[in-house]
């Protein structure tokens, strides 16, 4: 395809770009960027240039946005034209976006993954207003005479102030000590990495040599319990450029989160079990860093979201008194720290920010959530469930949020069961049982592993439906199923025998498993239900259900309705929203304003203790069924298995 | 004297005073802090309080402050009215301060060094409004229940913005580690340490076990070349408790700045002579906790003045471009930091704050020194010399200030003369040379160790009144003075022999410490006139001189003029205000008004570079007599010696 040679005026940035490009595309590579509420939509009419050289034509879906004057005038949408010659395009004051109020979507955002393409059209556009925690911007300093005999610190301060608005500029003591060779060594020529603290108050974080804005990164962290990932995000473009997860490290001291803080608080101390998350985070941001070329130095922020668990222990708080009534953390709102504090492998200066909680048991991945599923933006009553290791629930809308956590368990993370893992290269994720064949679908169609949540969802709704287990959960004593056998005291079901697997061994799910699984969707369930009860609601008041949580990518709606982990409504209600915690962080990550929507919702959200609720048991003993003791509550399963 | 009994209601504070004591002092050391803008004077009628057990009459000087109704109803001025019977008073809320306004002056200050107390009639009362770098305030918290389930930090944050205004509470994430064990340890009684940044955000440096608000002390440190000098201050009351001055440990790495900033840039590095100068401020430290049985963790901040080289080599920051043409500093205000990230033996938490400078070569040590001489709040033109290393000036008035820096060299503090020492025990301070006979005076009537700075610029005048020295300060190839000798090629004069001293070695002025004095006082003479001139303006112009420097206590500004150090003008306009640096870095400890008043006159202040003064030289060589070489600017000399 063509080539054509684009020219940005007033500021004369230039760039080459296919034939077919949009100009607001072609704008952005080249720096330029142009005021687009809409995200490229072409239906907010923000992003009007005019075409002073070559030609573009207005599409006609553009023209409602332009007056006869500004058509005459050659004026066009940037995001609906697309280029087709060599133009020389005028953007007009009002058009161009400044750096810090550059406008990012997530549809913009250059990324593969299903969960995170799933989510993009709930994200909260206006609360995306881009402004990462941090920003480089290049000082080209006049050299210092008798005559401009300012200090060095001031020279810098004076630069930066002619580049953005700082009332106040702020440095540490550690970073200035390096200021005045830093200068001098290079010519007067650096770059400052800016973290503006507050609308007031800009802190230098650090100069380095030369002009390296165009390498300035960030990391967004999801802190779970069982898994943890990180994605390496170009803090300038907001694109993502990888993402990488392990199991948390901490796992060997305790599976769980009351086991860690048991650790932590008595035998081994925090220390170890600080250090182990640390080091799992460290090793995602080697492998993201070698991975794409990106040096250590150049990633300048990282934000987290968690538990308030992992939190505390991924910024060596003390986790004791979570744990034990009343159940208080030290902090649900955390201090930005720096890299240095906590030994992580990006600049020693960049900042460590952590999306801040509500409770001990609604941490900041539940904030993160609430965020990324923009539940809070409208006034429909919408849940957003998170099955990760606690089970958390939000429900509310933009006027009223209330959350609780059901104390699940990790069991649909894959973990505490038989043959669970994560949602990776060969984990069976869909399985469709016809009497006695099995067929399953691995992740990346390798051979089978083990089974992730959705693999696990679906396992159960299909030997639930083909009536091999019963509403408990149970084998029939006397299975004639030629894939349910006895093992090590426990009854199983095959679904790939080792003859199939990468290992050699079968993969199966137990009745001890089942068992396990039932339990926390049963506590999901009753957690949601208790949690409506206390606003006076029931199912069917919510209009949209977002679910989150770390199962393979293919969950079905109704499979997971069918188990009863999620209530009977209709499955065009539900949405599958991937790991909200990452989006969340990432979100925080790219935009202040973000940050501070998280703030306002960790505020705002109203916490229910269920643990103190005597009717959470009875609830909770109610849902131990498949899918519900009481069936009138799933009529749709109910047509399916009778009543 | 009879001693009385207070009560001040509505607190209940109770005090025994002697007879005679006024009430505003009474109320003061019963920790009742009444409102006094003018200092206790009687002239601001702010202290209004009501007598309302026992008998106490308002002096006439106060009836003009006073309604009939109140002298009906036995309302008086605190500070005018003297305690003469037991009384119960009653503060009404407005005559009442809150701790953070206290208002403090010099005079009710109870130290006893006489260069102290000359300095008070010259500060700025109003602007030292009493609010310390630090401030301690006891938390009694409600323990956390099931209802009142906040995070610990979040209930913290609620208890101190019941006592204090802040829209803004931060915490460091170190800080932060310890709240959860420190709460639940000391049954939730604690003390904060609060440091206010700004007029917004106040940040919680530490918080300890029970109610430790009674100490909180802070140090006052003067930075100097050749000696520092720390005062331990009550941050409560703004008692000076004690005070301890000690060579500068640098000295070994060179005797003046330029070599020590040779040293720090090419040989040694900067570490070396970073620690010493910590070291040095250490041991100070040590001295003045041990003496007054302060505890280290108490000492919550300390503020310190120094040269602009002093004070980079303190906080650990590369001088190498202060000595090197064009003369830039890597920074004139400085960034406050913690304790720990120097390693100086306080609260690790404590905040380090260093009084801003104006340029290399006029520092922080300047900016104190006119805040503490207070000639920028008159209209009268006035002039501040610094006879301290590097002999800095600084003239005007309320609305302009010009400084320089006269490169002098330390030869007044003592430092590069034979037998020179600092103004301490044993120090000949005070010379009167009768003919043959010579009379000293050593501080504390000890056996004479060696000559302080005004001990040397008597001896010079003497030895010049006498003729016992010529005008160029040479003794005459042969002087028949007994007292004058030869020894080891240089000529020298006895001030005292042998037998008298407590060394037993005879303490000397020698030819080649004669000519250093006279360069020192020349450089001086001639930095004065040459910034004066830049103003269009004569030593007549000068309704006021200030000098602040290291010498002892009893200098005579006669003899001062006499060697022609101080121009020739009547001796009452001229004020020895000792270590103003050091009380400046007091006042900046003491009130955060104050050191945001050094930093608006750091501003201020224009610069003058000496250096590339072609006049200078001349006016140097010109001053390089006693007293001048034109002997018409100093008529008084020339009386008494002849033209």
């Amino acid at each position: 395809m063509a080539k054509h040679k684009l020219i940005f005026q007033p500021v004369g940035a230039k760039i080459e770009v296919e034939g077919g490009a949009n100009i607001l595309e072609a704008a952005a590579e080249s720096g330029i960027y142009i005021n687009s509420l809409c995200g490229g939509e072409g239906v907010c009419g923000k992003c009007k240039v005019q075409i002073t050289r070559g030609e573009a034509k207005p599409t006609s879906q553009s023209i409602r946005f332009l007056s006869r004057e500004e058509i005459n005038s050659s004026f066009v949408l940037a995001c609906q034209t697309e280029v087709r010659s060599d133009l020389e395009v005028w953007v007009p004051p009002e058009a161009r976006l400044e750096e810090e109020q550059i406008l990012t979507t997530e549809s913009m955002v250059c990324y593969q993954s299903p969960q995170d393409l799933e989510i993009k059209d709930t994200l909260d556009i206006p609360s995306l207003l881009y402004m990462p925690v941090t920003q480089k911007i290049y000082l080209s300093l006049p050299k210092p005479s008798i005559t401009d005999n300012l200090a060095d610190l001031d020279r810098v301060f004076r630069e930066v102030r002619k580049k953005i608005q700082a009332p106040t500029l702020e440095i540490s003591l550690g970073s200035l000590r390096s200021v005045a060779s830093m200068l001098r060594e290079n010519e007067w020529e650096v770059t400052a990495t800016l973290y503006p603290i507050d609308d007031h108050c800009v802190e230098i974080l650090s100069l380095e040599p030369g002009d390296t804005c165009a390498e300035n990164y960030g990391i967004a962290c999801d802190i779970g319990t069982t898994t943890i990932v990180a994605q390496l995000v170009d803090l300038r473009s907001g694109a993502i450029l990888g993402v990488e997860a392990s199991h948390n490290q901490q796992a060997r001291y305790g599976e769980d989160v009351i086991s860690r803080m048991i650790y932590a608080c008595s035998r081994g101390g925090l220390s170890p079990i600080h250090q182990a998350v640390v080091e799992t985070v460290n090793t995602l941001i080697d492998t993201l860093e070698e991975k794409h070329g990106v040096e250590a130095g150049n990633v300048t922020a990282l934000t987290a979201a968690g538990n308030t668990t992992m939190t505390h222990l991924f910024l060596g708080l003390e986790p004791c008194t979570i744990r034990l009534e009343p159940y208080i953390p030290t902090a649900n709102f955390l201090p930005s720290a720096s890299a240095a504090e906590l030994d992580l492998h990006v600049h020693p200066n960049g900042r460590v920010t952590c999306v801040p909680g509500v409770s001990s048991y609604v941490g900041g991945d539940i904030t993160a959530g609430v965020l990324a599923s923009g539940i809070s933006n409208s006034a429909q009553v919408s849940a957003l469930i998170d099955i990760g290791t606690n089970g958390e629930i939000v429900i509310g809308n933009n006027e009223w949020l209330v959350c609780c956590s059901a104390s699940a368990g990790p069991a649909f993370e894959g973990s505490g069961t038989k043959c669970g893992m994560r949602a990776t290269r060969g984990a069976i994720q869909k399985v469709v049982i016809d009497s006695e064949k099995v067929h399953y679908e691995t992740i990346g169609g390798a051979k089978a592993r083990g089974i992730c949540g959705s693999g696990l969802i679906d396992t159960i709704a299909e030997l639930y439906r083909n009536r091999i287990i019963d509403s408990s959960g149970k084998f029939p004593r006397a299975s004639a199923h030629p894939r349910v056998r006895e093992y090590e005291d426990d009854m199983e079901f095959v679904l790939a025998s080792g003859d199939e697997t990468e290992t050699g061994k079968s993969v199966v799910i137990t009745e001890s498993d089942i068992s396990n699984l039932i339990k926390s969707k049963g506590a999901i369930l009753a957690a949601m239900r208790l949690l409506l009860n206390n606003v006076g609601m029931s199912f069917e008041d919510l209009e949209r259900i977002f679910v989150a949580g770390g199962f393979g990518n293919y969950l079905e709606v109704e499979k997971a309705i069918f188990i009863g982990l999620l209530p009977d409504v209709a499955p065009e209600r539900v949405k599958f929203i991937g790991n909200s915690s990452l989006t969340g962080a990432r979100m925080a990550l790219l935009s202040r304003h973000a940050l501070a929507r998280a703030k306002t919702l960790a505020k705002q959200m109203t916490y229910i203790e269920l643990s103190v609720d005597p009717k959470f048991y009875d609830e909770f003993v109610a849902a131990l069924f498949l899918p519900h003791t009481d069936m009138d509550l799933y009529p749709s399963v109910k047509r399916v298995m009778g009543g």
